[in-house]
């Protein structure tokens, strides 16, 4: 898709990647809620006509923007790991601290929904079903006697997903590599810090 | 202090602590940008002036609130801990949890600050100082070789402390106790996950 920007010289084109950039930069900015689409208009260059011949409106831009973190995420799960629950586990770990650099804004948007619209209570249902999923490879990692017994499945995913998500709090790109991030979580959580 | 409130019966009145409560969930529910002092006035019951007889406004209002997440954190640090640099860390990690449950409407307000205001800028400097002072112990918990040396130090306070503030996202009381939460972390954190 490209779209048509406003302007009296040569029109500017966004294709509906750059779109997208431009309104999740702006979402993360105002936040959601606050976001009209005069502010989406003015982010973009584009009139607001020019972005509903493409979209429904605002809804179904947050829709398309979370979507791209979400299926990034659940992509990590599919990828093919051999070896016992725990390797798969540090895997899954590892490989979200990639998503999350790599797809920065998308992720942050993700974590920030509140479930307010419908599009945002669906971004909510899939991040319960990625935790679901994670739980249940703490769990078999546990009974395959690879992880500790004496912490509650739930509360392990929920604090390393917590470290995961917290990374958008202060990550930019050039500070630290995303792998040296994913290394520092894996080590830490798997291996722990006293030596 | 105590504030009266509007109505026709008996007014209700507030002490600051209450009136402070009443303010912070509608912070945190709106976000504090998009709040305005009518709807603060709904909120707490109370007319606008009788609110502006006791602070100069709602950014005095946000000062306040945090401020209670900051000192219950700052005061954790000064805890007095014998041994070496990794048992005050451990014991930092482990009480920052337990200030988190106790306070959790004013840590979530602490951790959603944005800089727009005065009030939010101290707030962001004094949650950059605790950083500081983490990174610090971290680093001194090295020195001592108890701490793995493999890991950047204020990498390490940034995961720590992305797994402590992720709590404020899910942590309701009566799913997890306070202390099952701070023994969790400092389990996975410091002996690790795997067997």
């Amino acid at each position: 898709m490209t779209v048509t920007a406003r302007g009296r010289g040569r029109p500017a084109r966004h294709s509906l990647d750059e779109l997208l950039a431009l309104v999740v930069q702006e979402f993360n900015a105002r936040g959601y809620d606050a976001t009209s689409m005069e502010d989406l208009a003015r982010a973009t260059g584009l009139t607001k006509s020019s972005i509903y011949n493409h979209v429904s409106g605002k809804e179904e831009l947050l829709r398309l923007a979370v979507a791209r973190a979400v299926d990034a995420l659940f992509a990590v799960l599919d990828e093919p790991v051999a070896g016992p629950a725990v390797d798969r586990l540090e895997h899954v770990v590892r490989r979200s601290a990639d998503v999350l650099a790599d797809q920065l804004p998308y992720v942050t948007l993700l974590l920030r929904v509140r479930g307010n619209t419908e599009a945002e209570r669906w971004a909510l249902e899939r991040r319960r079903e990625f935790d679901r999923r994670l739980s249940a490879l703490v769990r078999a990692a546990i009974d395959e006697g690879d992880v500790r017994a004496d912490l509650d499945p739930r509360l392990v995913s929920r604090l390393l997903f917590g470290m995961v998500n917290g990374v958008v709090e202060w990550y930019r790109p050039g500070t630290h590599s995303a792998s040296d991030v994913g290394d520092g979580i894996v080590a830490l959580a798997f291996e722990g810090l006293r030596r």
